[in-house]
């Protein structure tokens, strides 16, 4: 088994109200870069700072580092656009950070992107590969590439009030300048992701594509971003067992559809309640306030959690230890 | 524990004679990316071929990937300056490859390099590291480093004849170009890397410098090339105790001044007999007629086997194991 996350940047998460994953808008770009070494070490090499959102909620990479300290399980990171350097080791996709979606073109190198992935899933040595992502604006982006698709659904928001309208209009224009309806690119998914998508987005779908097409078993760690990759499959015509492995909180989430759209995509879903109600820690009661929700793998590593011999009271411990490491 | 590999290239390696780091010239520039990969996952993914020598030898790493197989450590790998892309992680240093220290500066962004790998030396969470490196060519700049700093000895070859005459001509014509008598970078170690060494040399020296500050304890896995480094961190006043772990190969290696360089430069050299004499393995039976010898921290990896519960013999299954799934 192997635990991956794509890291990388859109200039869609620079539009005021739209991202909680990061203090302000300066701080988002190193959100990515942070989360990877905070996934690989537990720990900041050249990230400037722990990601928090504005009301101090860390990084649910906090989460998936913990669950990883309690299992070990093995991790690798791609460097899908990443806007700042990490100290982390990733593997260069040679990505550029996506463009704002309101322009025509969202991905320019979004075959390059797909081609690369879908090689190294294809050579992948693992059974079982579990796939997340870390990138502010993911949400928008993700909205953009299940509208250009013409997947009716919402999609969920790290902010705890779901800033939905400004979401569906950046789509409504990124549609428009991309001279496309909603649902003209139904069966295109690499033209979906490259021009309403973000490169996070076609590394996850191509890296996806290659681990299959070679029999490994893919399980979709996370929320609503997950569920567009999920998507992008469907219209590549893979018609396999694919289970999506989300937080209680994201779908908890009224603004989102996460459940339906995904029974629409034929994705099996697997939720996994981390029982935060039991601490009144910042880094999980800001989860139950409603924030960040999800992210950075968080559901799958959940479901892994919850799949082994160790207890969620452990996993719970365990974010308190790798949060004091960080920010106290 | 973590076992660091710092990944490269220099246009030195392209000197006809001096390399036996891959089949040919031509080959040569894909093996520190496809050794990345061999460490990481002990399989090829974007890599072109497995390295081997012109007679058919088996990269070193072949022999870390089977000790860490059987002891299960964590790798990090460092891009200092691949010429190939590669599909394993890796940590990006921002480093171009290096140019044939022929030239005034062979490794024009020294600074820029050492900089960021101290940053990240001091940061790593562990207790001991162990340094190797992957460059073809390697041998010829620690002589280039060695000669700089005003360091008697001899280096070691890849190729079991070691051509030292051709080594010697080149570093005598680099120090000419670069201005520099023997010695004339002596207590200036960022000088000598910068004019007569390659990244990889800068990248384990700055790592090393980085992590000896913040207590972690290094080890320097490999020969000569590693030699370099403990001669670059002498030069930099650094008195700590330090560890050379190498191989029996490099150790009998006449040509090499293993021994007495390390004696000099206050270094205490392990060295472990793998027992290779036991099998008829091609990728066992070629280190014993004399070629590769060391790399990709082999030494080191071998030191580890020894002072685990894990048998030489238990390795030497590991590496037919590993060799068959690479190149059956």
């Amino acid at each position: 088994m192997r635990f991956v996350i794509a890291a990388g940047h859109t200039e869609t998460a620079r539009i005021e109200g739209i991202s909680a994953a990061g203090a302000d808008t300066d701080a988002l770009v190193h959100t990515p870069s942070a989360d990877a070494e905070i996934i690989s070490y537990g720990w900041l090499v050249q990230a400037p700072a722990v990601p928090v959102s504005p009301t101090g909620c860390p990084t649910p990479a906090v989460i998936t580092r913990a669950v990883r300290e309690c299992l070990e399980f093995d991790t690798l990171v791609l460097d899908a656009g990443l806007a700042r350097p990490t100290g982390a080791p990733a593997v260069s996709l040679g990505a550029s950070p996506g463009r704002d979606i309101r322009e025509s073109i969202a991905v320019p190198d979004a075959e390059d992107i797909i081609d690369t992935t879908r090689t190294i899933g294809r050579s992948l040595p693992d059974e079982t590969i579990y796939i997340g992502e870390t990138i502010p604006g993911g949400t928008t982006t993700a909205l953009g590439v299940l509208r250009a698709l013409g997947v009716e659904g919402s999609v969920s928001s790290s902010l705890s009030t779901n800033p939905l309208a400004i979401k569906e209009r950046v789509v409504t224009d990124g549609l428009a300048a991309s001279d496309l309806e909603v649902g003209g690119a139904a069966g295109q998914p690499h033209q979906a992701v490259r021009q309403m998508g973000d490169p996070v987005l076609a590394a996850l779908f191509g890296l996806t594509s290659g681990a299959l097409a070679s029999d490994t078993d893919v399980i979709l760690a996370g929320g609503t971003q997950l569920l567009a990759v999920g998507a992008l499959l469907r219209h590549a015509d893979r018609t396999v067992p694919l289970e999506l492995a989300t937080t209680q909180f994201v779908a908890d989430d009224d603004t989102a559809t996460l459940r339906d759209t995904a029974a629409t995509l034929d994705l099996s879903v697997t939720v996994t309640d981390p029982g935060f109600e039991a601490s009144d820690h910042v880094a999980m009661a800001r989860y139950v306030a409603g924030e960040a929700k999800e992210g950075v793998g968080m559901g799958g590593a959940l479901a892994l959690a919850d799949r082994s011999a160790t207890s969620m009271a452990t996993v719970r411990e365990r974010i308190v230890t790798v949060y004091d490491r960080l920010l106290a």
